[in-house]
């Protein structure tokens, strides 16, 4: 990603909020959207005849709701991608511009990558509504709610799979697009959604059970009162709840042929992430 | 333009973070760039068959820049559009997603319109690259920046063109897309570009010249150390430069042929706005 990154940024002009942006998006980390993107688009057979832009358009909103979401009047973090997070590098005004620089860049790329005008169109239709006021945003927004009252685990499920399932399943969705698979997409929809709260609930347990050093970035939902799988249903049920999601996508995976899949051994191993 | 916002946001799911969005984008204003949109379609005639996503896409733009200008760590305003400022009335948090929402609705609305695909592509690569990392936003970087430094009427000026120009450019390269008018983009680049820095000079006059309830936002430039033009080169120096960009935009209207269009008008109209 990060030649692509260097290609796709070079003819942006030189400045502070830039760097910003690139500090986010170019500190290593797991790339699980592109990647998700880059494997579903193999497994469905497709030439890979162009550069996996849409991927790169995802770890862009995916990096611009990460220095957003750590701001000090959202969680307030200072450790992210195991370093000091955007705001603290570059002051919290610069990092909320360098955010809304990185959304707008998202569809700046789908819009100048290779892919022809119709799947283009198709790709910011979905991305737009996923990340949007009814997807990711609602799921950022609920999670913030969240703090101030108590709630249930269907409460939980519905805000994981907004915030973190909402870029998965665009991720799955966006692949069968540009691979000509769009009859299946309600089916990558739900495997997206599943494989984000199952997600979610990982990073719930890493919490309480890792330190900031191992996973790269704050351990701040104690302080923010942050309702998590492990708060409303304890450990042991959460690690029930994340076995029982697994199943439930490795059925999915029967269900679209795709067992063995570079994508199934990606989700495969996901599920024992440290990180 | 009401009537577009009660249509096209109805099936987002109802929460305070879209009650935030449309809490400053229904604010009555100018609507400037959407009524630019309009007017000029109309005069290079084309038949009204469709709504003006693209006008209102850009007021979602405009609406989502103020909302974060306007929060406690870039210019920490307390009146907009006549109303307390969106962070005061729901909090930082969600007027911080509120604005992202609003950015990320902009794309939403033209790829969901009744352009054709190749239309709605070429108006998503101009927004995305006028509203992006080297448009608008490197505007907004600039004019914080430069609150800490002396600058040039140079310097002024580009960065008038960055943060106001490139939005009014966009609205009228984007009605020239919409209406086939594509060989006389970059003239249309320039009006739009001097009409913001105009637009720009302006705003600088009014603030030492008018009161809060009078222009329907906060006086802050002074306090918060702002440019303008007026602290650069003075009041009638600032006013003489104004009267020079007017003429300038004048000889445009005459060589796109549009003299005593709707577009013209409405510019004219501007020219002696009191907010």
């Amino acid at each position: 990603m990060k030649h692509l990154v260097d290609l796709t940024f070079k003819h942006e002009h030189p400045s502070s909020v830039l760097e910003s942006a690139l500090y986010t998006l170019n500190a290593p980390s797991k790339l699980i959207r592109y990647q998700l993107v880059h494997t579903l688009c193999e497994d469905l057979g497709l030439c890979e005849t162009h550069a996996n832009l849409f991927g790169l358009a995802l770890e862009c909103v995916h990096a611009y709701s990460l220095i957003h979401d750590d701001l000090p009047s959202m969680d307030n973090d200072t450790i992210r991608r195991n370093q000091p997070t955007n705001h603290l590098v570059y002051g919290e005004a610069t990092a909320l511009l360098a955010g809304d620089g990185l959304l707008t860049k998202a569809f700046d790329l789908i819009a100048h990558s290779g892919y022809n005008d119709h799947v283009k169109v198709e790709l910011i239709k979905l991305l737009s509504r996923k990340a949007g006021l009814s997807g990711m945003i609602l799921g950022q927004q609920l999670d913030m709610e969240f703090e101030k009252q108590d709630i249930t685990m269907d409460d939980y499920v519905k805000m994981s799979a907004l915030k973190t399932g909402q870029l998965f399943a665009a991720a799955l969705m966006g692949a069968a697009i540009i691979s000509n698979d769009e009859t299946r997409l309600s089916h990558y929809q739900v495997l997206g959604e599943n494989f984000g709260v199952a997600f979610q609930i990982q990073d719930d347990l890493l919490e309480v059970t890792s330190d900031a050093q191992s996973i790269g970035k704050s351990l701040s939902d104690a302080n923010n009162n942050k309702k998590t799988c492990v708060t409303i249903i304890g450990v042991e049920a959460s690690i029930a709840y994340l076995n029982d999601l697994f199943d439930d996508i490795e059925q999915q995976f029967s269900y679209l042929g795709l067992v063995g899949s570079k994508t199934h051994q990606l989700i495969e191993s996901l599920k024992a992430r440290k990180k």
